[in-house]
């Protein structure tokens, strides 16, 4: 299976904290690494957690309240200053575009790689990026400006020959891709061997699915339906719902409510409000509705 | 005497490290705090050092290299959703208020607190701020793009009555501003005091230069001539003076003998490339030349 794994850098909400950043994830699938938001001092973030922040091909913003990409422009700099050559992709609203091009033309720079942004909208989900394994959507989250979650979907894989079966009946290598698609194999003797009793089925299809920032919004359900891993936001604890509410943000109480309508295996909570120190009641109130929570903590990787 | 003090928030160059921040300063004079230059992470920084970052009231900004403001944007919004209600005053090039109205348009964001924006030039040096003991002038660095250094300087303070004499004769308080600036005292019993014998002379006019970024440029020197305090970049090491030049940047040496020639009492050298760990060899080399030479360490602060 492809390694497929979240590292959470930052679980703070609007007003980073001494021990909390700002909103970033960074989605590590089979050696791809993408970054979700990008909230200030993520470049920095990135360099004590040890990640070489050039390999990040793809970053997804959801949205343009700064504590989820006042971090990117820094990100972009470091990465010209540091020599980038490869390409960068950044999908987001179309008015970041505007924001990164003014910073770098009153500082007259002009990057050393190319830098290709992709612009969202939050109307409607869309495949945004597709690889060979993996394809990423955006879907519309409840918030008081355009804001998008993003669902990272392994692609269907192909059929595993059975380790054993390929020493055992030497298949040729230019067999092995049709095998991998489900045909069968004849021997060299002429002996047929059905695909069933030579492959194993293909490993399953993990779903990570990031929502933030959102009010209790069902309609999150059917998109993250069955995910391996849900984050959600939990700015408040469920005494402070219409708070929440006329902030568009989830308690915890919600959170679980959507983890546990759409199923899924895990969850993971996250932009808490600075005025939470501890964060245990948070924990607590979520687990109570949805048993396998977890907290977003700075450094924490959790797999898929 | 009013306290008078600078401290180091960030002393790296234009990547940040995991040890040293982008530029910042904060300027305390007489309980007014001034920050020069906002690199990213500066609120952050603010809040490590338990500095309460609304008690500032002045922000100038010297030129627009990220490394120089990319925290702005964050410090400003954070001040806003913590309740602000006070002004906020920024000071630097016209472009800067775009960049600000743009990031605070796209998020719906309307600053609950008034932000005045100062337009600056670096054409030539202009007095931009101005209290009852301080003035604030920009002066034209020799850097990439528009860029200006910051020179604080006290006014001239009122002569000083001694304590032994006005308990002595007596003096009225409504005398009292006029002996301040000069007068002559006659007491009860019509005898003359000269202004001489019942004063000592004001406190002399400290000033602090702040220089950064910019390459070797001997117009700096009478303009922080004499200066009690001068910060000058000091990006490289003397054996890339090369470098430095074709980078607007300066060396150890060059800054030390721009301190050297301008007859200040005290050098404060910062803006330290990355590939730099160890600082001693830049402390050595500035030293060297100019004596009283302190390096800019996150968290320092050093009296004017």
């Amino acid at each position: 299976m492809f390694k497929f794994s979240v590292t959470i850098l930052g679980s703070s909400s609007a007003i980073p904290t001494s021990d909390r950043n700002p909103t970033a994830q960074l989605v590590n699938h089979n050696d791809h690494l993408f970054l979700i938001d990008c909230g200030e001092g993520t470049q920095v973030t990135l360099r004590r957690m040890h990640i070489h922040f050039q390999r990040i091909e793809h970053v997804f913003i959801s949205h343009l309240h700064g504590d989820h990409f006042f971090g990117l422009i820094g990100l972009i700099s470091s990465m010209h200053l540091l020599g980038r050559g490869k390409k960068l992709h950044i999908y987001g609203p179309p008015e970041l575009k505007e924001i990164i091009d003014i910073q770098l033309s009153v500082s007259l720079t002009v990057l050393q790689y190319p830098l290709v942004f992709h612009p969202t909208q939050a109307d409607s989900p869309a495949v945004i990026f597709e690889n060979e394994n993996l394809l990423v959507s955006s879907f519309p989250m409840l918030h008081r400006i355009p804001t998008n979650g993003f669902l990272f979907a392994e692609k269907q894989g192909e059929r595993r020959i059975r380790k054993e079966i390929l020493g055992m009946l030497n298949i040729p290598v230019t067999e092995l891709p049709k095998i991998k698609k489900g045909g069968n194999f004849t021997d060299a003797e002429g002996k047929l061997h059905l695909n069933s009793s030579i492959t194993l089925d293909p490993y399953p299809q993990r779903k990570y699915a990031f929502c933030s920032d959102t009010a209790y919004f069902e309609e999150i359900i059917p998109v993250v339906k069955g995910a391996d891993l849900l984050y959600h936001e939990t700015t408040f604890l469920q005494d402070r719902a219409a708070n929440a509410a006329e902030k568009f943000h989830s308690t915890t109480k919600e959170a679980a409510q959507i983890a546990l309508n759409a199923e899924v295996k895990k969850l993971i909570i996250g932009h808490y409000s600075a005025r939470y120190d501890d964060l245990q009641p948070l924990l607590d109130e979520a687990s109570a509705v949805f048993h396998d929570t977890e907290l977003a903590l700075e450094g924490k990787t959790i797999d898929v």
